[in-house]
C-alpha cells in the first residue's frame, strides 16, 4: 500500500519512461502524468525523436481537465523551438496550475530557462521529486548532450577468479539464463553494442536483441583494426541489424569493398596500429548514437579503462571457480602499481538473479 | 533493472491503474499499453464512470502503430455496449496481433465474452500476466459487480494489546504520523467512509481526506440508531463531503428534518433498536458505493464481523501497551468459545511504517 503525495504521482510518470528506454535515439526518456481535482486526468510518454513530447500526450488525454491541473513531468519541459513548439508554453497555455519535475534538463537550450517560463507565467514549480532515479534513468542522454559523446556501459560475465573463458577458450556457459536475459533487456535498451574482433572470429556470435518478446535491435560496432572480421561472419552478413566496422588506415582496401558490398559500414579511426577509441566514439556519437553496451572481450574492455571512457560498469559474477593461469580475464590491461591507485566503483547497485550476482557502479577517474 | 518481458509491460498498466483507484466509481480500475515492434507505442487508463476506457485513450495514443502492436489490459476488454462502445470490437478493428490479459472481467456481461471476440477475430490472447495483482486491485469491483454489495474494508489502529483508547478514552495517538497518511490515502481509494455514532460524539472527526496533495472526498457513512448524532457535529454542518446516517425507525423525526435541512442523508434500516447492517449495506450499493472503509469503533467493528460483513481487515500496531480492564477493545462482540472457532486471516501482508506495523489480511468465513 503506498501513501498519496507527489512521489505517487511521480513514480508513474518515471515507470512510463523507463519502458520506453531504448526507442528514443539521441532523445530523453520522459514520462507525464496530469493530476486534477485529486483524481487522474492524463498520462503520456515520449515515443520517438522528432514525435511529440510526454506532456503533449498527457495534456491531449486530459483535455479540458488540464486547466487547474498539477502536471507530474520527469524531466524539466522544454523550452525551445526543436522538432516540436516548447512544452513549457502549452502548459502555460492550458492554464496549468502546478508543475512538479523530477530534474532539470541539462540540455544547454533549456537548462532552467523552461522552469523560469513556467515561473514567470505565475505557475507553482516543484522541482527535485525523485530527481535520482530520473537523472539515473537519462544518464545516457545526460552525457551526450553536454560532451557529444556515447555513454559507454561495460558489461561483462566472468566467475569469482575474474576469468570470462576457461584456458581452452571454452565459455558456454559462465551465467545463467537469467542473467542472459537481462543482457539482452540491455541491448534493447541502447543504441549500440560493440565487441572486438576477436570475439566475432572465436563466437561468431549474432549480437541480436532476443527476448521473450519483440525488442529493439542496436547498431552492432566491432574493433577491428587490421579487418580481421571474417566476411562469412553472422554481424557481417545477417542484416538483422546494422553493423558498424571501426578499423584504421592500416585495412586492407579490397577486404573493406568486399564488407560495404555487404552493406557493412567502415569506419577509418586513426592511422593505426590500434583503433583511436576516443575519435571512433566522437565518430559515432556524430552518428547520432548516444549510448553503447560494451561486450568484451577482455582486451577492448581493459583499453576502455584505461583512456577512462568507461561511464558504467555492468558485471554479471558467477560462483564458479575455472582456474588456468592464461585463462581470459575479463578486464585486460597493464594495471597500476599500487590499490590506491585502483579503478573504484560509485553509486554501486547489486541485485541476485538465480544463483548470478548482478553488480553495477560508476568507475570514478582519479586524475 | 529489469528483464523485458510480458510482465514489463503489464506491470507499467497496473501502475496507471493503482494510481486511478477512488476514482472510478463502481468501474474497475484499468490501465493498458500498446506495444509495437518492440517499443512503446501508447499509454492509457480509465478515469471515471462513462468516460473512455484505458485501451481506447491508448490505441489513440497509438495511433497508426496500433495495426500489428500487442496490447497490455489489466482486465478483460468488454464486450458489451455501456457508456462506450465495445472495446474488443475496437481493439480488432484496429488490427492489433496479439492481446495480453492480467484477469478476466468477472462482470456477468463480459466474463469470457471479450475474450472469446478477440480469438474468434484471430487475435493471439494471453491471460494471468500479473493476475493475482490485478484481480487485488479490483477486489471492491469484482465483488460489486457480482453481489450489488459494496466491499468492506475495516481498518482499526490498535496498541500491542488490542486497544484504541486508554481507560479515560484518550486515543491520540495510536499510531504514528505515516501510518496516519496511508489512512487518508486509503479514503481516497474508497467510496464511503463509516464510523458508529459514539465516535461522532467523542472524537467530532471530519472524516475527510486530507494528504499533501489533494485526495478524493469518500462519503461519511454514519452508523446511529437512535439519531444521536449532534447537529453541530462536524459531518452534520460542514458540507466537506456528502454525509449519509444510517438509522432505525425509532429515530427521532424532529431531529431527522434538522438533519436533512443541514443536508444530510438519512437512511432508515429495519425497525431498531439497532441498524439492520445487511440491508444497509444493500441500499448502499444501490447508490452506487462499491467500496467502504470502516474506522470504528470497536462496537461497529464488532457488529461487522459477527455477521461476517468484512472482506478485508487493515490493522495498524503500535508497539505500546496501555492496559485497562475498561480500555475500549478494537473489535468487540461477544466471541467464540473455541480458538478453533476463530476468524482467521487469508492471504496475510504486513509492512513496517516507521515504528508501526501494517498488516492486512481477508477473513476467512467459517460455515
Amino acid at each position: 500500500m503506498e501513501i498519496i503525495n507527489d512521489e505517487f504521482y511521480m513514480s508513474l510518470a518515471l515507470d512510463m519512461a523507463e519502458r520506453a528506454q531504448g526507442q528514443t535515439g539521441i532523445n530523453p526518456v520522459v514520462g507525464c502524468v496530469v493530476v486534477k481535482d485529486g483524481a487522474l486526468a492524463g498520462v503520456g510518454t515520449h515515443l520517438e525523436r522528432g514525435m511529440p513530447h510526454a506532456e503533449v500526450h498527457a495534456l491531449n488525454m486530459a483535455g479540458s481537465k488540464a486547466a487547474g491541473s498539477t502536471v507530474y513531468v520527469t524531466l524539466e519541459p522544454c523550452s525551445h523551438y526543436g522538432a516540436t513548439p516548447p512544452c513549457s508554453e502549452r502548459l502555460i497555455a492550458e492554464g496549468v496550475k502546478r508543475v512538479v519535475v523530477a530534474c532539470q534538463d541539462p540540455n544547454p537550450l533549456v537548462a532552467g530557462r523552461g522552469l523560469q517560463m513556467l515561473r514567470a507565467a505565475g505557475i507553482e514549480v516543484t522541482t527535485g521529486v525523485l530527481e535520482e532515479r530520473a537523472i539515473r534513468l537519462n544518464e545516457a542522454f545526460n552525457k551526450f548532450i553536454t560532451t557529444g559523446l556515447p555513454f559507454i556501459t561495460l558489461k561483462t560475465a566472468s566467475t569469482l577468479d575474474g576469468k570470462i573463458a576457461s584456458k581452452t577458450g571454452d565459455s558456454k556457459w559462465i551465467s545463467n539464463e537469467e542473467s542472459r536475459e537481462l543482457v539482452h533487456s540491455l541491448r534493447h535498451r541502447h543504441q549500440g553494442i560493440m565487441v572486438g574482433v576477436a570475439t566475432v572470429i572465436a563466437d561468431d556470435p549474432a549480437l541480436t536483441t532476443r527476448l521473450r518478446v519483440d525488442g529493439l535491435q542496436p547498431v552492432r560496432i566491432i574493433v577491428d583494426s587490421q579487418l580481421r572480421i571474417p566476411l562469412d561472419s553472422r554481424v557481417a552478413r545477417d542484416g538483422a541489424a546494422k553493423t558498424v566496422v571501426l578499423t584504421t588506415e592500416l585495412a586492407d582496401n579490397a577486404k573493406r569493398s568486399a564488407l560495404e558490398g555487404q552493406g557493412v559500414q567502415i569506419l577509418v579511426c586513426g592511422p593505426g596500429p590500434r583503433v583511436d577509441l576516443k575519435a571512433a566514439l566522437m565518430e559515432l556519437g556524430r552518428m547520432g548514437i548516444a549510448s553503447i553496451l560494451v561486450e568484451g572481450g577482455g582486451t577492448l574492455s581493459g583499453s576502455l579503462l584505461e583512456n577512462k571512457l568507461v561511464d558504467r560498469i555492468i558485471q554479471f559474477i558467477a560462483p564458479k571457480i575455472i582456474g588456468g593461469y592464461d585463462a581470459p580475464g575479463n578486464y585486460m590491461f597493464s594495471g597500476f602499481e599500487l590499490m590506491s591507485e585502483a579503478i573504484e566503483l560509485t553509486g554501486l547497485e547489486t541485485q541476485r538473479l538465480g544463483d548470478n550476482i548482478y553488480v553495477t557502479g560508476q568507475p570514478v577517474w582519479k586524475s
